[in-house]
């Protein structure tokens, strides 16, 4: 362990600790108890700290949460972009696929459903939600989408954000209603079906 | 007012008065105060009767709600099949319109997005929301397709109930998440992408 200014690093390395620790405990705490029974006290003593230490850093549940769920997201796919192999069918039937995926952890389904449905609910939060989560995801899409339509794979009449949303609303509502499986059958057929939406129309169209 | 036979015919008016005041009630209720802070007393308090008349015909809040949602559903354009002219880029687009403008009456929208939060938090309201409510409205959807792939215009190869879930998730996406407005460009745009997909490629393709 390099200490040659040994204080800054010790307090650097508790708070990175302690950040961790609230942003695990909230997670897990969301998908135990629902985002209406959360609780900033709740948090601090799952992670073991004070809740001064949560409220220095984060000013309500709201915030901790949302910073917890985009780490989360930025340690998946979604960082850098979507995958870009110049096969755009073979690209978002990977990301749909992993995405389907990440939706089968109940770790992660548990916490993003309680975050989804308190969101749906609460105006106030359902923007918190898309500016931190929603909007910078579907924006990677759209610019994948943007790609292929500069390379001559998407019609060039199709809106990009439109196709994004045709690809994302059959996932989510099938989630969120439960309405059936997220299963790579379905996340393929529903890259196939959509794909059909945006190529070009041959001229004799 | 006829009462030839004066008993049976008061108790029965009294009967559907009291029927619709209750579901009345619990459709105005759910929307001020959410799902779960409703009571099956304070839907009686609103519709002027006895807690006991509304456990004589429904065993729970729920079962009141689902049974006023399921009337106000069958008294719009989804009770007896949607409209087949022939031209299905019309019908779609008439039957979208007048749903994004049921959306936009607040009447409607509270207590459906009471109901739809719940259930997506409640896996057993879910269950009976889907059965009374949302299965009936997509069959509806996948028997349109269904007669318009049986006259040449949506692709053999397209599966109907996909394509049900291409046309309805992003709508209800839009609207759950609030991602945007719920107009008659919207649901035009989605209608005439989704048939994109849909419609038989040329021999060419």
């Amino acid at each position: 362990m390099p200490s040659a200014t040994p204080k800054n690093p010790d307090v650097s390395r508790r708070s990175a600790h302690s950040r961790t620790a609230i942003l695990r405990a909230s997670v897990e705490l969301v998908g135990e108890v629902g985002y209406p029974r959360l609780t900033i006290e709740a948090i601090a003593a799952r992670a073991g700290v004070g809740k001064q230490t949560i409220y220095r850093w984060w000013p309500s549940k709201a915030a901790v949460l949302l910073e917890a769920f985009t780490d989360l997201v930025h340690s998946e796919e979604h960082g850098s972009g979507l995958p870009d192999t110049g096969d755009l069918e073979a690209d978002l039937k990977a990301v749909l696929r992993a995405t389907a995926d990440e939706f089968s952890d109940a770790g992660f389904e548990a916490p993003y459903r309680a975050l989804a449905v308190a969101s749906a609910a609460d105006p106030e939060l359902a923007e918190q939600f898309a500016v931190r989560l929603r909007e910078p995801g579907r924006k990677l899409y759209a610019e994948r989408l943007r790609a292929a339509q500069r390379a001559g794979q998407i019609d060039p009449a199709v809106d990009p954000d439109l196709a994004v949303e045709l690809l994302l609303g059959p996932f989510q509502q099938r989630w969120l209603n439960r309405t059936g499986p997220l299963t790579h059958a379905f996340t393929d057929g529903l890259v196939e079906l959509v794909l059909r939406a945006l190529t070009p129309r041959s001229a004799a169209d």
